[in-house]
């Protein structure tokens, strides 16, 4: 070869090197055994879909950063979420699989977006809804889930934020404004950021709504407080209206039955400012963010729909579900310092030292992989120093060290490679002593490691 | 909506209903559980590269299947297998991550190829290869790695198929036909399809051998029998051509030691006629079929490769590796009934039966996930005969059926869904009889059922 072609990936995409698929590979495994805790079924779709499945079906950012070509003569799109592609197959197998449903899917999507601020075009959703019923279980679940997924990937300190789109067209009907409830999301969601007088005359000005009927909306996002007294102040600003009312009390309902199941109190709250998309929820919405860092932004948002899939059937199917975003965790993770490095995927490593002795380094190997540790042995017969640097910089916990000694008395050193105690045990007519030599010097590392 | 968009996947794509993600699934953990238990790192990489990374790097066909389109102003193809991602991968990544490398690979690939032989233009591959080493023990280890894959999904009868391209290489060069390799390689493909007389018109006119060369080759063709009978056949024919006998008794290394460690003889077999590719591969390459229903094909194959990354980097990559065509696998299962077949996620099933009592549901599906079983909650406070259907549908093993009098008195039914037969178990003071209760009668469920 004279030109070399230069090794890169396409901007806006990265690889994942063994120390992050190590964790990354964790979240997904434990966002899967949450999933299946509560009976979520998993399911997978195409990359690929029909442009008509897709376009015109998320937002205009969403058809504008979507990945399409054709093939084939085929117009065809990128997923670029998997909330569509679930529409899609729920209106194809939901006669099959019949009501309720639940499903999880976890699945890479694509994005052509503008790569400036940190974001990648390719990421991985870890998606979870019920569909097919309407029921306030579908929404407790779905926040005991979330906060679930978040304790077992160790944020402890997280904020389940909770929000009912009925609280809110509760009051737009109370103030004769229902036909302006897109104006005034819009608002509401521009509120933090903007400030109250910014907001009031684009209020003024493009909703044409009254300086009476913006008190009332900037009074509702002013609600503020524990989850009682949030309650409270609501059911008092809704008196009368049976819609706003029946949106409270089902907050209520969902709150009360977290606190039985065990979610502390000081883990969720209600907060009225959040909307989570303009047209697609219709009832209970989530957002989940980070104490320690709420600047990355909501890592587990959903929320509650009428109608999945209106779009490709007649079948009325409401649901809910919410979606853990792995990627954009894993990196408030890393910023926190709480993301579990690993180089390794085996605990044990085994130095291929005296070189005429292979076969007895692989009996060795297999007798303590039988026993359920990783092992990884060295390939190559070089001197005992390199192969354990090798050993050192991937983290192995161990290493079994034999040399013909060793290996004729049917011994090995059981090395910690972390404290760098080292002890004999016998391993060849019996594999015992070997096993519990290994667990006592494992039992001796401390802190949080892979297994 | 009027008129509603039809719900449909691409022609050659599919969707996974859970009865088929389920083992899809658990087939994906046993080639991850086996991959670490060696020490194989895991790593992902896009599903998009620049065009001119994956063109002109497989095959002609390879090329012209690949989806590919433009972007921003850019090539952009999609990946059609996850070795020359590897290869770009190394390249980039290899200084910083140093060797050997070690790694696993599970992801979609695409390939726009004709569907019409029930072939899928989306399917997982799941890669592992040993990178930066020229050793026999990478050999033996990937022998070992597809024997345990292959045992652990269940697949007992499956034959590993052996070969050496250096013993072919040896003969050519005996018979002085060293640059007309590619036309043999070709041509022992073909015999078994096309018969000996086709193929050895094809080696006169094409190849331009001999018919005293097209003897021998042949003759190297035909050797059959266990492995000692075929090493000891081929050392007699390479007799004095050292490269063929070094190839030989790399054979006969892999084989000992596969023995050593403990796979059965009649698990594998050399193979002369194996070429798995023209070009890439250099030294043994690995086929694995499955006794009981050959002519689906390998279900894993592989093999050792020289030089990796010659096309993005100065550096010498040696490495060996193989990919478990994970799809083509599940379709062979299916047809031998050997899929297990699962519907459900978790083991057992809570009817939602008395309205006014969810929290008290909700505490007992708490007390039994704590215990580590997955269990389903009804949403919907149906009659119970409903739930019930639902849940034998679905295939839960038990149901905890608890009115207002076993709610009351703490306790719930434990209903064995197999065998119908019910136990009345206390759980609220004490969750201990409950689960005691719950352990006996799934012992009590025979057969093999997803946990």
């Amino acid at each position: 070869m004279t030109g070399l072609i230069e090794p890169r990936t396409l901007k806006g995409f990265r690889d994942y090197v063994p120390e992050v698929m190590i964790p990354r590979e964790q979240l997904m495994e434990t966002a899967r055994r949450v999933y299946r805790r509560f009976g979520y079924l998993p399911i997978d779709t195409p990359a690929l879909e029909y442009l008509e499945i897709l376009s015109g079906k998320g937002s205009d950012e969403t058809d504008r950063q979507m990945y399409r070509f054709e093939h084939g003569g085929k117009k065809i799109g990128m997923r670029f979420d998997l909330t569509i592609p679930l529409a899609r197959f729920a209106a194809q197998h939901i006669g099959q699989l019949g009501t309720p449903f639940k499903r999880y899917h976890i699945a890479p999507v694509w994005r052509g977006e503008n790569t400036q601020a940190g974001r990648y075009r390719e990421f991985v959703q870890c998606d979870f809804d019920t569909i097919g019923t309407e029921s306030v279980v579908a929404d407790i679940e779905t926040a005991v889930v979330i906060a679930e997924l978040m304790t077992e990937i160790g944020v402890e300190r997280f904020q389940l934020r909770m929000n009912n789109r009925q609280v809110l067209n509760g009051l737009l009907k109370k103030l004769s404004l229902e036909d302006r409830s897109v104006a005034v999301l819009r608002a509401l969601d521009k509120l933090e950021k903007m400030g109250p007088e910014k907001v009031r005359e684009e209020l003024q000005s493009t909703g044409g709504l009254s300086d009476g009927q913006i008190d009332e909306v900037f009074a509702l996002a002013n609600i503020k407080g524990d989850t009682d007294s949030v309650l409270n102040q609501l059911s008092e600003m809704l008196k009368g209206v049976e819609q706003g009312i029946a949106g409270v009390d089902r907050l209520r309902t969902i709150t009360e039955a977290l606190l039985s199941y065990g979610v502390a109190a000081e883990r969720f709250h209600i907060d009225v400012t959040i909307a989570r998309g303009l047209d697609y929820y219709t009832g209970v919405v989530f957002e989940t963010t980070l104490e320690e860092l709420p600047s990355i932004g909501s890592v587990c948002s959903g929320g509650r729909y009428d109608n999945l899939a209106g779009l490709y059937t007649k079948q009325h199917l409401p649901g809910i579900g919410a979606s853990l975003g792995l990627d954009r965790l894993i990196a408030a993770l890393d910023q926190l310092g709480k993301l579990p490095r690993a180089r390794s995927t085996a605990q044990i490593f085994v130095p291929y030292f005296d070189a005429d002795r292979l076969l007895d380094y692989m009996r060795l190997c297999r007798i303590v992989r039988d026993a359920g540790w990783n092992v990884e042995l060295y390939p190559e017969p070089k001197k005992l120093g390199v192969q354990l640097k090798y050993a050192d910089e991937r983290g192995f916990w161990l290493a079994l060290v034999a040399g013909s000694d060793e290996l004729n008395a049917g011994t090995c050193q059981v090395k910690n490679l972390t404290n760098k105690i080292s002890t004999i045990a016998s391993w060849r007519d019996d594999p015992q002593p070997l096993l519990a030599a290994i667990t006592d010097s494992m039992a001796m590392i401390s802190g949080t490691r892979l297994a």
